[in-house]
């Protein structure tokens, strides 16, 4: 059994950290969940729905695998020393550590990516990386698989890279069955990535 | 502005949920979002996170649209009368009705839905239609939209039928933008299903 921590925060985007956790918790005989925040109150997401923590930052970093989805809120999260700290000791013990959207800036704000390849969301992406000025960023890549870091791009690539790192962990057949599930046509290319060409971040292949 | 109630329930699937909030609440401008509960207490989702209910059905049915997710416990809460009385009138007076998954079953246990065409998940299909006998069940579609009643296919399924609810409301560049920003490659087609195919409801083309 897998201990998975998922660390939210006010503001977290909605589809970055419930589409991860539908493809990832859905193997409830090998993972077992935990949302850890700050503190156990009630937080709002980006769109106000309010979720509740299962355990705080306190509570220790005693995790197999780490999940950090993003929101703008993220990069506030990430100026806070005491979230900093536990990311690192939670990302340093962990075995795989996976990341949505602004969670690979937040991520990244760690140190824990530093001489890594990884990649974030496309619209905000100038805007960002500089926050890890050490990371390799990949402007184009659904998701980016470097040593035992998953990181992805914006708010729906989370699903994506969840199943990714299901297939890593449990084999493909059963990310597959995951997907089948969720009736999710998922993109099993990690370099499958239009919306860097939309977003203008890179320049359309002639 | 447009009210927009979310029926939520213990054991509701968490991405039937949060993707189609993903894709309305973003349009915070033009959609009020409230999720609504049959009492104030945190509920657990399918996969164990606690989230807050809004307001309870006892609050009324001011609302003018209506989004009821899925999860094997949709069918439990159509059997709880105040349940069925509060979606038939919060589901009359809406100008639209959304479902995803086994909430498009919850909704046809209202008689809402007699004499429309409808569509719900696909592994499920065949043992869960026989609760709505009067509704015009549709094997192979991702989503049927038919009169005020957008109805969709499982899980994932509920994205797409959101932004195409979204486009209905909105124009196809709102809903454009918004899958946009969640760098998320929709299925605009309704017909789109391969999961009718692949879980064997219905036959492959030759």
């Amino acid at each position: 059994m897998k201990k998975l921590a998922v660390f939210i925060f006010p503001g977290i985007q909605t589809l970055d950290l419930f589409g991860p956790i539908e493809m990832l918790a859905g193997f409830d005989d090998r993972i077992a969940l935990t949302m850890v925040a700050e503190t156990l109150a009630p937080l709002p997401t980006r769109h106000g729905q309010r979720i509740c923590p299962d355990k705080t930052i306190d509570d220790g970093s005693d995790y197999d695998l780490l999940l950090i989805p993003g929101g703008d809120s993220a990069i506030d999260a990430g100026h806070r020393p005491e979230v900093i700290q536990w990311l690192q000791e939670t990302g340093n013990r962990a075995e795989l550590v996976m990341t949505v959207c602004t969670g690979s800036i937040l991520l990244a704000m760690t140190g824990l990516l530093d001489g890594h390849r990884a990649t974030t969301n496309k619209m905000d992406f100038r805007d960002t990386v500089g926050l890890g000025p050490n990371v390799e960023w990949v402007e184009q890549a659904r998701w980016v698989h470097d040593g035992k870091f998953f990181t992805s791009s914006g708010v729906s690539a989370g699903m994506d890279m969840s199943l990714a790192a299901a297939a890593h962990l449990f084999g493909q057949e059963a990310a597959d069955w995951m997907a089948e599930g969720c009736e999710y046509d998922w993109h099993r290319d990690p370099s499958w990535d239009p919306f860097a060409v939309s977003s203008g971040l890179v320049s359309p292949k002639v």
